[in-house]
């Protein structure tokens, strides 16, 4: 009989779960994409069928002894999804509430970037920090952020919505209706949304002037710049100004030791990381500079969320 | 024989000192214009000078057990000041080690906005709150956070530069370079700047067209307001915008229960605090929209810094 907790990452399009073990090991793990289940309790539905398969498949038997969760605009204070840019369940869902009433065991939920970045202090590259910031790019931008060693939660358990954050003066709009959020810029849609910037400002030739917004994606994007594409490379270095400016304005409320950016488009290297670095240290004030790392995840992508997700669950249980 | 810690807080200004009990007496204060000392020695011979006059008025014999110091651009973890954008003394000065040859006790310091967050947590508006923002407002802007009832002191000490946040794209330079930062706008100088701005942008006629900005004066400024002076109420409004947008965006960071406005800008009351909080609801996002107090510093002005600082010397102490 093994103890785990259930950790269960709810993303814009996928959702992962997995049984993970109190030293971090993850035993088994699954997912399905969550904007099938518009309905929120047959996703709920869906995640018990889930773990119940995931619990025959092991070999043995296992013990749940909670469940641990991230999701975008989660309350922890509450236990609720409040007006998630994201997923389709609109307003305010009691997430604990409902789920509770299928699991008769704890369940803890924190933004779906508060799970990664105590994934990323147990278990990552953060081990030992104090104080840093993760950064997840997903189809939107989450953040999660600790200062003296503690994830900050916020008076009402929302602290670390950076993807609303505002960064560029009348720009584009986020999900939730910020003038240019940082989000509408550093993300996988802010990404795309940067090609169709460019290809409109620039008239050089691209392999996107042939391809539909709607038929763009990420990791295209990435190999057209490995493949010096003008536009892709345009867009990257843009993101990277966006991303640097608005790195250097964090710097002066918690002044990390690192920022950590994890997700789709971190995982684009150096065509990232490059121009981010350069633009954050040109905006950073003389005492912050060269000091800030900017680093990848120390987690394995897959398991990075689930892993974090469980750590949440197994903070609360011991 | 009184156990007290003398309370320092150096200002771009003005510097003040006072004999400070552990409940947070002032049994007596002093103060000296800090550019009168251009040669940081001086400056401490100085303070030593006025400690002793102190405590020689006292009509009893005080002890004293340690120092509590704020000021701008202070490293905690280090004990030095760095970079200072309003003070004399340029590069870094060894604040601390320096002091320390004039008084074998415990010496603390911090950024003058964190110790007046110490001192609203402590005897002050934020008694209770664990999550709250200090702005204060004086020839600069600085800013004390408070995230799970601790202050964020920052990887190497420097957490808490708002001042040097950007918020406008392109924007006036702070004294330390940064385009569009928050206090080459949200501070006495950023208010007679605006001044300036709004006589250039619009033909009416004010008192200020007789002033020179050399001459000019906050208080000036309020009461020009007051009466309805156009270009006045026009600088105030404007103010309040720039300092609504931030605030919204220091929310998406560590979603305060409130933020206290203080020093002199802050005692022009409604003039700022309405243009403010208008701004300010307009740029949240609904999650955050109607909860975030902005109030005024509960401490009396004249000791609110003095009793801050003695607060981070007799933390330390206890």
């Amino acid at each position: 009989m093994k103890d785990i907790v259930v950790g269960i990452d709810i993303g814009g399009t996928i959702t992962k779960i997995g049984l993970v073990t109190k030293d971090g090991q993850c035993l088994r793990q699954n997912s399905f994409r969550t904007r099938d289940f518009p309905v929120f309790r047959e996703f709920l539905q869906n995640i018990k069928t889930h773990v119940e398969k995931l619990q025959d498949e092991y070999f043995e038997p296992v013990n749940i002894l909670g469940f641990g969760v991230g999701a975008p605009n989660a309350s922890y204070h509450r236990g609720t999804l409040e007006y998630p840019a994201n997923l389709a369940w609109k307003g305010v869902t009691p997430f604990v509430e409902e789920f509770q009433k299928l699991y008769d065991v704890p369940i803890k939920i924190t933004n779906d970037a508060n799970v990664a970045a105590l994934g990323e202090m147990i278990y990552g590259n953060a081990k030992g920090m104090k104080d840093f910031i993760v950064i997840t790019l997903g189809t939107g931008l989450g953040s999660g952020i600790v200062a003296n060693g503690e994830l900050i939660m916020g008076h009402d358990g929302f602290a670390g919505e950076l993807g609303h954050f505002a960064v560029v003066d009348e720009g584009r709009l986020t999900g939730l209706g910020v003038k240019g959020g940082l989000e509408a810029y550093v993300s996988a849609t802010g990404l795309k949304r940067t090609i169709m910037h460019m290809l409109g400002y620039y008239r050089e030739d691209s392999r996107f002037r042939s391809i539909a917004f709607n038929d763009l994606h990420g990791e295209e994007i990435s190999k057209a710049a490995e493949e010096g594409d003008f536009i892709a490379l345009k867009a990257f270095d843009y993101t990277g100004e966006i991303l640097g400016r608005a790195l250097a304005n964090f710097v002066t409320f918690s002044q990390p030791e690192a920022i950590f950016l994890l997700g789709g488009l971190a995982s684009s290297g150096k065509l990232i990381f490059e121009p981010t670095i350069k633009y954050m240290e040109e905006n950073l004030i003389t005492v912050y500079r060269g000091k800030v790392k900017l680093l990848p995840s120390g987690m394995e992508e897959k398991n990075s969320a689930i892993l974090g997700a469980a750590a949440l669950g197994w903070k609360d249980i011991l």
